[in-house]
This record gives structure tokens, C-alpha cells and sequence, in this order.
């Protein structure tokens, strides 16, 4: 069982610059940690990690993996891409939308998601872990197809 | 380590009637299951459940529990409930809001939650396991504090 | 065959308090008019009556109870429970709403009911005639089923 | 006691096309149906109907009819004509809006209504019976002036 | 010079039912004092009337025309008819739209006149009045081409 | 195979008057192309050409053709009337809007369609080859039925 | 009779700067003409002229006036000053708003006017004739009084 | 002349928990304050307190109540309840609506007041004094009835 | 302690035009009661009275005053005027924005106040008693500074 | 005469996955039967063919192509992309926008198009043929340039 | 060359009050830095200070410069005065709007000018340094007409 | 000291095409004049020069700079891109956002900037001379810091 997680704008950046502001905890440290997350559940899930800045980029990487579900962070694009929406609905693979700070507690236009209506679910606010709750939530969901 | 539970209007239906649009599962199987799991964590987790139809009755309830961490689905007051919400930020218990459905592939008025600000995160759309990231997210959050 | 009649919040002051505006038929009255004219239309209907002014109270009325179909005047809750709505989705009882005055020539926002979409039908403007139309047109569609 | 009874713009469609859509019910069954029913109530009430999908037209009769009452279903100008609202207040004669599928159940649009404001009541969602019950609940408020 | 005065659904009311509200003055008042002022200004102009309740009739009127102005007051198709618009547009005659009553201080939606850019003004709430200030307005205009 | 081509109000004015700004097409012009485009393509399509400035009768001639296809340019009523979108609807025979100016780079009242949800699809801004794209656009659809 | 005329910010500039945008009417010429006007009325109505750029100076000289009437172009007040339309409204003075051009067919902003509902009413359009036209029709309210 | 005190959901939290947002304030030094103040006004007024979370209860309570004027903090029901705003113009006695901060200075949601337009006036921001003030105010207001 | 009590426009003319509507009490007799209320409050405090129709001569006022704290009425430019919430909020003087009717039960375009959040608190609906109530406010706000 | 033929996010994915939804012609199909069809309208139009998911491949196409014309389906970023309407208008080469499906028909924000305005006209609703259509429009209009 | 420098209400407070919020720049070495940087590029400029909090004395003052340019910071009226925004139109005189913040990081009502579509540019965010830059700018375009 | 200087979307067009709309100078003529006008200022300065027409390159280019300022143009983007404002505010590098025509004076929706929150300033509408100011700007700004 694959799992694609996917890495939206500006998430490279995390615990690199501004440590007061988004932490010292950095995106490699993140899926570090998911990898050993996922020994505990199921060893024989394998991760597949992509981050990009480009729209485009993140729909050719979900239009072609062969994975059979994917964890994806928008990040600005949760608000904007209709594309990125249209391309989750597409692949028609069981696809969990995460935030690492509750969406519903910041600015006005972060309140809605254009991305979560193609997804099975969302998951917001655990910072790190809500990409750990998402991976047991869709592997739960993938087990029982 | 206690968590309070609680489930808002008409989740008591669930599993009851029209099986064929809300599932088999009761609530009292939801809750079953999650007594299971949160043995699966730790066992000294104790879990209080209580369902109610009344606003009032779900704020008396939160105001006067002595549980470190509250998991909350309100239901049909999650789009409402100014009075909820401001009863949950001032008992300032950290607290997770759960929806079995992914709220934001539902009707318009049912994306947006005003309760969700006042809580640490939001998880929707795992059906009963939302309860289960849940219990998980809070619980590994109540540790590190 | 056993009818649920509901008011909601405020009916009840109906007839006892200012009569220059709201007439001098108390709900006391509405209800013996509408036990005489459900004689006309058939002896062997039964009819409940329930008046309450809690959110909560009319949710855990209606979803106990036994009745074939329902006659709800959801009053002020009409334009703002969601929750109530999603009761009388939930228990699947033929429901029709009901309101004393013609709510579409009142305030801007008394037009729209967030009850109605999970009723059969509403009936307006007819005083207490209004729970009369409502208990024919309900008699006729149940047997009809 | 005359009574008009005028439909707006394609109900004259009813039961001709579409059954599986609109039903196998026509006007004219609906019309015949309600001349029974205004029988079983009062034989001296004369019914008169007409249908128009013209707005001038539907105006037109209104302005010049001589009866006591009306019981329109003004379809699609129900959301769009100012024209119409006008006219049924100029006339000054009591007016029961009706509609075949409950109007708050549809799309957005079609909740609110330029034209109930003018009648003294609205009912939907009762198929052929709104207007049995609309003929009912108009007699009884004529009766009583 | 030839003058067309239109006037929409429901004017033709005026006078004849409902003194109370609209006053005891008929359409055929106001037209034979038209006349009379126009008489006063130049006995040369030619004052042709018009009143239809059919939007369709209004059109085709002022499409055929020959006119060297008009003088309108669409009523309530002022607020919802686009296709009145664009005729006066497309026939390009100077044209002055009326209202018997001051628009600004009624119900909300009479605010706003879709017919009235494309006319060269506006005049409203001089009551029968209207009509001879827009001929004045309308005449000095003409000879002044 | 009989397509009915309909045009509402003030299409007949094209090339009549204003040619500066309609252009010295009209509406002549265009069926007279049109006719010599079908030929080009089936000689056994019958073209039935209808206009008229009421939306009465624009319903009125849809309800009542026997053709297998319709081509409307709904004009002004593009926007208002949602009983010639009901009509379209009820009748169920394959229809496509045209428009002679692109409707998307004009006044933002004109971006949004009311009928066009009926059709089957839309084309706009191709002047009077607008038509002749609905015709070979509608002919290869009703081949394929 | 006196009737106060009261201009509001930047009608000073007419005629003496851009006149390709405002035409080569001055203010002065406006006033010269209304006086000539008048006299072919009533040599006995007395004008009196006011102009300022100052909200307040409306103001208090629309508080502190002793006239019959007013006619008052509020220019760039109209849609914004609930001051000014709160003092026409408090003097009780029968007041007529005017422009110069034809509001509605400018700016949206332009299209709705705060001020109007307190006067009688609105004329727009007739560039410096809107002037004679409103003195005429107030002077016809007045007499009638 | 007896005054009844009603603070709706969450006002009992003050002053136990969270010092630091809201004050070590806490209701029943609150209502001891105006106690006192009362009496430095006119010793015969008596005060009747009563709080609850409820909706339901709220309106209960003023329905029965035999108090001559009603001081309320509706608390997070200010803004949604239309019930209690319907009840406090059905019972028809004098109520001050008063509020412990500035609602004008926090959320946007809070700026608006559903039960403000059933109440004589409104007292917002002036912390425990408000109740004084509304208490004052209210005393002369019936005073002078 | 010096209090500044600022009134904005139309407020002067209370009292000398339409008793009816605005009843015939002075804004000299509401400063005169002022003044008589504050002898029992405290006969050290100094009250000066300000008003004026123009929002520049109100900043002004405020920009230079050397009270301690500011009653302020800023009628009609409380809807509009950010210049006189800057003012407010810029000088750092405890202010208090007092309305004579209930702001909430009059126009929509009442209920908001651009300055209130300026102030420390609002008052209104109590008629010339809100300046006293504000007085009082003020006064114990200051003491306790 | 060279013509390129632009296709947005995710129409890359047609007929390949989900062909219940999105039918069995792939891109590939559509192609070669434009192709075809450009072979019977004129053999030496040449067409070229161009699909991108990412925003920027799509505008660095469109500037830097040496067509003729241009069709686009602009896809997910018809709706977002205001950097694309600027390119079509930017670079000037007639453009047409194609839609396979109503776009009038489906979700509300599909309804509006961004780049509509920048191109000369919009054909939506035909399938495949939306594209033969556009071809045959652009064709037309480029001939007669 | 001359240049008018006008600044709008409450820019007079600027470094008196609240220096830790307006900073110590007083608005008098605004100008006396803007003196300096204008000897820096050309000895030639004339400067000329004018500050207001009257909205009609920022537009008489604008009526009557001989000056060549404009600097405004127009502070509260930015978003208010259609007024100002006409008569800077009206006269015809290149304009630069400045802000010492950025406006589009404040407050929502903030974010939007209705001044400076009259202007020939704006410049926000760079505090005392606004001045200069538009110096540079309106002196550079001037030069280069 | 080193300055990125970013131009967006279809920038690279200006000069090349279209002369007649956007003008004959070309973006490298805009750098070299910025080139020069740096070196007035002060040659230290390092000017790096960098368009693309893609969001996310824009965003790699940010975030990948050494620079101690960045000037911006995002053109389009401007308007759309959320990921672009995240990342100028994740990099926390002093960001200038410059447009080269005044975008209040263009289309609605050209009014709002969603990256401009994230930068220190703005300057619109003085063609290429706004990045001259953006530099000089900037400059003096981290000089200071």
C-alpha cells in the first residue's frame, strides 16, 4: 500500500526562516517522523513524499502516481486552485486534505476550502500530527474498501 | 487523563432509523469502538460520553466537567451556536470538533462552523473514526503540554 | 392514525397577552378548533399537542415520538435551527410547517424557513385556519401512501 | 361566491409531457378535481379558470374579473413579477398563492417569492391538494369578512 | 412633433379602484390635462397614449413608432426588464421616464431602474405632475436638437 | 428533421436601424444564411423561423412545435425569465442559446444566463455565424440521439 | 413665495474649467436662466442662490432658511450624506433634488441616492433645464397646498 | 416596582476561570453591586436575578415574570436568537439590553443586535456599570410611564 | 474633571420644528438637565456644550479640547464617518457615543456605527436621559482610572 | 492558416480514467477528429496541438505562438486566471473559448468565466464538437479579417 | 513649478499624541524633510502646505491652487468623500495620493480608495518617505508633459 | 546591498507588442533606466532582474533570493495568489509592490490586492518611474533599519 503525501507552496520553508513564527519543526523532520508513524501501523505501507510551489506540478504529480491514497497539504492553494480540485476528483484515489493550524481560527478567506469538497475528509489544527491522523484515518479507510 | 465526549443534536438518531442514509452504526457502537481504541493508546484514559438535543445542556455540560480535553461534534449547532463557541474558548479545555461527514462537500451553509475557531482543530469526513483521530490528536497534545 | 401537533416558541402566549395584536385566540382555542374539524374529517385521527420554547425540547418530542405524521409551527425557530430541520429530515415522519401569518410580508428575514426543505409542504397566512389546511392536507397525503 | 383560479406560465404542460417528471396528473384533471371538492363544500361557489403563460395577460384578467377571491399559481413569474405583485394588491381582492412541489426545497431561487407578499397566504408543496386546501382556506376567510 | 406616452401594467387602475391609496385621479385625467399643457407650450405638438399591462406590447409600441420623443413610466417593469431597456435603447428616441410616486422612498427594489439609462432622465414623486414636467423637459430638448 | 429558430425581443430591429452600432445585417439577412448553411448540410432540415418581442408567445411557440431541435436567441430575456427556462425544460427538446455578442465581455447583468441551464450548450460572440454553429452543432447531436 | 436653490461641492466649477467634459454653462448662467424662468411663471416667487462645498454650510442654511421650498442638487452628497438627508427631512420644507445628468446612467455608485427619500421629489437628466423643471413643479405643490 | 436581571449563556463564568480575559469579577459581586446601587436609588425597587444557558429558559422566564422591567445580557444569543427577541415584544414590558464590552469593537458577527429592536434601548461597554446604568435608566423610564 | 459634550447634526433643531416627531424637549433643556444631574453627581465636575452641523468642526472640537473625558451624539455621521472615529480613537480620550432613539429598531443603515468603535462604550434609546446615563458612566470610568 | 488549439488542466486525464463520468474519447480522439474535420473545411489549415496543467506553460505558449487564431479550453483556470485573460488579450491573435460540457449548468462558480471577455466568442455544452464548432467559427472569422 | 501638498483630517495629530503609535515625526517635519528633498532635485519647486479637517475646505483649497501638482493624503476621506474625488477630477491636475501606512494591511473598509481613481497614482506603506516619493514622481511627469 | 527585482505574468510583453495600449517601452528599457537611476542613488547597489509567467517559479525565485529588498510587480497574480502573499511574508525579506498603471482606475476587480498586505508598500500609476520610486524607497528604508 502506497501513499502519496503532497506538499503545497511555502511548506518547504517550515522551521528554516521565522522559527518564532511557524516553529523549529522543518518538513523533513515532519515526514521523518510520518515514516516511523507508519512502522507502527503497518511497515508494509510505503510513503512517497513531494513537495513543489507549482500548481502545475502538484496536479501532474497526482495525475500520474500510482498510489493508493494520498495525503495532501494545499496550503495557499486550498483557496484558489478549482484545477487542483478538479484534479483530485479525477483520479478518483481516497485523498485527505490536512492544515497544520486550524484554517477556522485564522483570516476570513482561509475559512473555506475549494480543494476539501473532492476530498474524503479534513483535518486540521494537530500542527505535525494532523499528517499522522490523516495516514491512520486513510489507511483505516483504504483497509476497508 | 479524562475526556469528555460529546455529541449534539440528533447524533442519538444515528444507526436507529433510515439505516440506508445514515449507516448501521449507532451511536452506542461509536462509542463502544472508541472505548476499545483509546485502551489501544492508554488505558487510563477515562472517556465520559453525553449526547444532547439541547444547546443549553451541552454548554452546562462543558462548563462544569472536570475533563482535560473535550472532543465535540455539535451537529447541527456547529453553524449556529455563537453561545457554544463562546463557551468553549472560556472553559479554555483544549477541544477537538468532529464531523462523521466531510462537511465541506455538503450544503453551503454547513462549510463554514462557528464553533471550529474556538476549538484547537477540526477533523471531518472519517465517519466513526473521526472520533478516533480525535481521541488520538488530543491526547498526544495533552501529553506534550 | 396519530397526528403530532408542535408549536414552537412564543405560541403560547397567543390570545393571553396583547389581543390588539395578536388577536383573542389563545392556542387553547386553536387546538379545540382543530379537534372539531379533525372530527369532520375522519373520528379515528388521534392529535398530540406540544408547546415549547426550547430548541431542545421540540428535537427530543419529535424524535420520540409515534405519530404518522406531524404539524410543526416552528415559529422563531424557522429562520434559525438547523438543528431542528435536521430532526425532521432525520425521523422521516410526513411533516408539514405551518405559520399564523404570511411570513412573506413580514421582516426581510422571516421569508426564508430553514425547516421547510425537510418538510412535505408549508401553509401561510390563514390565522388558525393555517393548522387546519395543514391537518387535511396531511390526512389526504397519508393515505395516500 | 366566485372564485378565479388562474395558472401561470407551463402548467398547461402538466401530465401532458414528462409523466415521469411531473406526473400523469393534467390541468384539467386538477380542475375537475377541485370543481368535486368546492361541491363538497359549498355548491354555490362558481369556479372559474384560466391559464396563461403571458404575464400582461395574467394581469390583464386579474384587473377585470368580478370574482371574490383568487387562487393563482403564478410558476415562474412568482420569482420575477413586480408587475403581477402589483396588480393582485391593486385589485384589492384576497389572494391565495399556490404551488404544486414545495418551493423551499428547490433551487435557491425559487425560496422567495416577489408575489405572496400581495396574497393573503401562501401553501406549497400539497401537489394537486394546495389547491383544495387554498379553495378551503379561502372560503372560510370569505365567509368570515 | 409627435409625443408617445407609454404607460405600463396597472396604470390603467388608477382612479378606479382603491381612491384611498392611489387618489381619485384616472389615467384619462391625467392624459386630458396632458393635453390641456400641452396646449400652454405649443399647440403644434401631437400627444399620442398608449397603456399596456404586456411588456411584449410596450415593446412592439415603441418599436413601431414614429414619434419624435417619449414619455414612459414602465411601472413595474422599470425594475425587472432588460428587454424594455434595450428597446429604447435600440430605437433611439429621446425618451423620459416617470414615476407617479418618489421611487427613492419606496420598498428597497424601487430603487433601482434598469429602464433608466437608457433614457435622458428621470423624473418621479410629482405625482400627476410627472407627466407635464417630462413634456416640458422633453420638448425644450427637441427643439433644441 | 425541423429545427425551430427562435428570436426574442428586439432581434428584429438588427440592421433596421443603428447600423453604426447593430451593423447592416438583419434579421432577414441572417435566416436567408442560414438556410443556404443548412442546405449545405442536410437538404431534408426544414428551418421554421420565429420572433417575437412577448415572452408569452415565445413559450406559447415552444410548448406548442413539433421540431426535433430548437435554436433561441433569448435576448433580453436571457436574463430574466425563468419561465422560458421552465418552458425549455418542460418541453425536453434539445436546445441551444446563441448569442450575437459575446454576452461574457459586456455589462456584468449580461454574464449570467437563466436559460441556459435548460439548454445543451451556449455560443456566443460569432455574430450571425453564431446561429449557424448551433445549427451544425444541434444537427450532429440529434444524429447521435 | 420664496424658494431657496441649494448646490452642492464642485457645481461652482461649471463653465469655467473643462468645458469639452462639463459644457460651457457656468452656474452663473444656470441661475440667470432659472430667474428668467421664474418670471415667465410668477414674478412674485423669489430665488434665493446657494452654493458651497462645505457638507456643514448645507447644512445650516438648509436649518436657517425661511423659504417655501427648496431645490437642492447635492452632487457628490447625494450618495453619501445621511446628515444632509436627516435635515431636509427635520425642516419639513418641500425640497426637490436634482443633477445634471442623468445618475442612473452613470457609475454604480452614482445610481442611489441617500438624500432622496427625504424630498418630494427627483428630476435627473435635463441638464440645466432639471432646474426649471423642479422650480415649476414645486411650484405647483406649493400653490396646491 | 420590581425589576428582573437576566444574563444569558456563559455570564456565569465570570470571574472563576480565566481571570485574565474576563475580570475577577464574577456575577454574584455584580449583581451585589447593583443590589446596593439599587438601594442608593429608591429602596422599594426589588431585583429578581435569574441566569441560564438555556434559550428556552430565557424565554420561559420573562414570559412568567411579574416584573415591571427587565434587564437583559443575552449574551452569544444577542445575535442569533429571533425567539427571544419575539418574546421580549410579545410580553411587552420594558427591557434595557446591556452588554459587559463594547460589541461595536470586537467581531464583525457581534456588531449586530437580533434582540436590540424588541428592547427600549441598549448599554454597551461600560463593564459592571452597565447593569447601573441600565438599571437607572430603566427606573426613570418607568417612572415617568 | 472637565467633560466635553459634543453633539453633531440636526441635533439643534430638536424641540423647535415637529414636536410630533421629535417631542419638545430643547437641546438647551437636555444641557440644562445635564447640568442639573451633574450637581448630584458631583458639583467639581465642569460640563461644556458643543454642537455643530460640520464633521470638521467636530474634529476640530475634539482635536483641542482639554477635557477629560467626551459625551459625544454623533447622529447622522455616525454611519459615515471614519475622519470622526480616527479623531477619537487618535486624541485618547475616554469617550462615550450616546443616540436619543434606539438605533436598532430604526433603518437597516442605522444599526452600524463606524464610530462606536472608538468609544468605550455606547448608549442608546433612553431619550435625553442617555446623555445623564452616559454621564455617570463616564464619571465612574474616570474615577477609577 | 495555422490554428492552435489549447487544453487546459486536466483534459489530459479524458477517457483514460473514470469513463462513466467523463465518457471514453480521450484527448487523443478529439484531436484526431478535429483533424479530420479542418481536412473538410480547408486542407491547409494547420493545426497544433498543445496541453498543459501548470497556469505559466499555458501563457508562455499562447506568447510565444506564431497562429493565427487560437481555441482554448482554459478548464479549472477559466474561473481563476486572471494572468491568462491578460495574455489572450495581450498577444491579440482571435481567440475562441471552448467548454465540453454547460458550464451554465453546473456548479454556481463555473457559471462566470474570467477569460471569456479577452476572446472573441465562447461555445460550451457540445462534447467534442465543441471544439469543431470553435474551428469552424474561427475559420470563418478569419477569412473575412 | 508649484505643488500643493494637502493633508486631510487628523494628520495635524501626527507625533503631538500617542507617539507610540504615530511614531515622533511630527507633521511639521513631514514638510520640513519634503523641503529639503525638493532642494535635492530641483531648487525651482515651489512648496505650498495646506492641512484640513473640513472635507469642503480640502475642496475649496484644491478649487483655487495655481499650483501645477498635487499631493494628498486624503486620511479618513479616502474611502468617503465622492465629493473630494470629483473635484480632483474636476480640476484637472495631476495628483498623487500617499498614505504613511499601508492601507491594504489595515482594516477591511481601509483597503479600498474612492479618491484615487481621480489621481494618477498612489503611494502607501513607505510613513514620512510617501511625501517624497510622489514628489519625485508627480515632478518627473510634469517635466516630461 | 542587493535588490531582486520580480516582474509577473505577460510583463515580458510590454514594448513588443501592441504599442498603441501599452505603450513603446519595452521591460529590458524599464530595467536598464532602473540601472542607471540605482547608480544615481548609489552604484553599491546590485540590481537582479528576473519575469516569469508562472506562480510557482515566482515563488521558487522569492524564496530562494540573498536579497535584502525585492521589488514586485505580480501583475495578474496580483489579484489571485494567496501563495505568493504566504511566501513574501514567509521570507520576511522588505517587499515593494509595484503596478505600472494606477489599478483603482481600472476594473473592479483590479482594485484588491491579496499580496500587497504582505509587503511594506505600494505604488501605482507612474508607468516605469514606479520602480524607480519602489527603489529609492526601499532604499531609504533599509539604510534605516
Amino acid at each position: 500500500m502506497k501513499i502519496l503525501v503532497v506538499n503545497g507552496p511555502n511548506i518547504n520553508l517550515l522551521g528554516k526562516r521565522e522559527p518564532e513564527i511557524y516553529g523549529n519543526t522543518s518538513l523533513e523532520t515532519i515526514n521523518n517522523e510520518l515514516l516511523e508513524f507508519k512502522n507502527s501501523i503497518d511497515k508494509d505501507i510505503v510513503l512517497e513524499f513531494f513537495q513543489s510551489n507549482h500548481e502545475g506540478e502538484l496536479i501532474d504529480k497526482i495525475q500520474n502516481t500510482d498510489a493508493s491514497g494520498i495525503i495532501i497539504n494545499p496550503a495557499g492553494y486550498t483557496h484558489t486552485s478549482i484545477s487542483l480540485a478538479d484534479c483530485i476528483k479525477g483520479v478518483n484515489i481516497p485523498t485527505v486534505e490536512v492544515h497544520l493550524s486550524n484554517i477556522h481560527s485564522r483570516e476570513e478567506y482561509r475559512h473555506n476550502s475549494i480543494t476539501a469538497p473532492s476530498c474524503m475528509g479534513q483535518i486540521s489544527g494537530f500542527k505535525k500530527d494532523s499528517y499522522k491522523l490523516a495516514l491512520l484515518g486513510l489507511y483505516n479507510h483504504l483497509k476497508n474498501l
